[in-house]
């Protein structure tokens, strides 16, 4: 039987929708998709776009309005939030598998008076877990010890106890080695370029103790962590901060780049993107599917069991 | 008439000489390189690597002593010091057009009571200017606002008139478009993340008012800054801080990369990788003399005029 994928649209006015309509047939080859939306709003886009779903399943969400492509509103703001929450109580309830979110705009959340920053902070607050922000693509994936806070306040995030609990919360069975970025240039050179990097080693040694394995490798000098070298090294690599990972990930690898929540009782995966209000409802035939279609692949692969905890 | 190009030998523990030595024959064909280290010194390294230059020409250095593969000491810190003052002379002298250094060890500096970071800290102290470093291979450069410092120090250098001044001094004639970066994740989100990147926005608009072209765009978003789609508008990129800058870089290319020194009365460049003691005098043949042959290309091409001030 073909996995149930609980789809929240995102941003109304942004690209999310159009990549939907686009992959439909694509994807209902290898799942059932469920998409956060009533009818009327799917139908206003879909001829905005001149391409239809065939026999699209809904999951009925209450509101009517006009999309207005590229523009922040309270009312698209809203809309993408009633989306996500369906979307996750569609897999609590056990009626979808797992998750997979499309771009929500942040002004328009703010607008709409949803004070969250995005999609991981909430499920954070709302499962009452420390979710973990991962992205990637088949052959790498960075996780974020810190996610959206000023580069000045990272520093005093870099504890070791905090960072102990975030390794073994990352950790997951299949996992052989990770490694673990330090944070200074030169991962602080013994301490001349700053002194954090020490509660990063201490930190690894710990969570290796607890697992009785050295899975956790470093601190790794973070200006060479991601060498093609030490690419063939890791799989899976621990960064301190979001810049810090994701320069490097989507300068090697964009369009495929996939974004995960781990350590939560769902499934959930999310295009690695943005809502691309530049380019929604141009039709724009560069508009790339791939980041989707691999977030979906992911939640049929992991759906029971293995990285869910 | 070939360039002559003078060789700083590096730390003599470490891969420099080894480098030097096995590209010899290559670069001799479009250079006459000058080493700075004396014979005996050589001819030790050449029997320990069973390995010989034919006809080099030398310029000597006092200083006599066995090489320690791997090794931190005192007498590998002072004769790379002294190599590399040769170096320098030699360009003063107008006795080379340029100027290539082989990597220093920071710790054999120190130990030989050397107080600099490294080469480039060294060279903004001698000649009095803001050295600019800036790596990168032919098809990207990135240089660095601040290089080595520790990161909770990278905040407070985010000045606005700084920040336009070193966009001033790094600017040449032939850049056509720079892409600069923001500091905070989403380049601060308005606010939201941090606001130093508003200095940079602003920095960004004084620079190009000054030079009355719009050479320089930015605040780029750092995470996306080096995506393939925007390689493709800028080959050349300022970076707020080393690892910002460096990860993404040395992940595309690390082989090929080198460093070059701009805004100096010399022209200077380097081999982007460090003395590399964990393969030293190992006769490895793996060692990548990409760097080295690019750092020496590269001097040769911009001798005379180009990215000189």
């Amino acid at each position: 039987m073909l996995s149930k994928i609980a789809i929240s649209i995102g941003d109304i006015n942004g690209v999310g929708l159009e990549i939907c309509i686009k992959a439909h047939k694509q994807i209902s080859k290898i799942c059932n998709p469920i998409y956060c939306i009533n009818s009327d709003m799917l139908h206003q886009a879909e001829s905005m776009l001149s391409c239809k779903m065939k026999n699209p399943n809904l999951s009925e969400i209450v509101g009517n309005f006009k999309i207005k492509p590229s523009k922040i509103t309270k009312k698209s703001g809203r809309y993408s939030f009633e989306s996500f929450h369906k979307a996750i109580s569609l897999c609590e309830r056990n009626k979808a598998d797992a998750l997979v979110t499309m771009p929500i705009n942040k002004q328009s959340w703010e607008k709409a008076g949803i004070k969250y920053k995005g999609h991981t902070d909430y499920l954070r607050d709302y499962f009452k877990k420390n979710a973990i922000m991962m992205l990637g693509y088949d052959k790498l994936f960075v996780s974020l010890f810190t996610d959206h806070i000023p580069l000045r306040e990272i520093p005093k995030f870099i504890k070791t106890k905090d960072i102990k609990r975030f390794l073994l919360d990352f950790y997951q069975e299949d996992m052989k080695k990770v490694g673990v970025l330090g944070i200074n240039p030169h991962s602080g050179d013994n301490g001349v370029l700053g002194n954090e990097d020490k509660f990063i080693a201490n930190a690894i040694k710990k969570a290796n103790k607890k697992l009785n394995r050295d899975i956790f490798v470093g601190p790794l000098v973070p200006d060479v962590a991601f060498t093609k070298k030490n690419r063939e090294k890791y799989k899976y690599f621990v960064a301190m901060y979001h810049d810090q990972g994701l320069a490097p990930l989507k300068a090697l690898q964009f369009d495929e780049t996939i974004n995960i929540s781990l350590n939560l009782p769902i499934i959930r995966a999310s295009v690695g993107h943005g809502s691309a209000f530049d380019i929604a409802y141009k039709k724009d035939s560069n508009l790339s599917i791939e980041s989707y279609i691999n977030a979906i692949k992911y939640c049929i692969k992991n759906k029971k069991g293995g990285l869910k905890k």
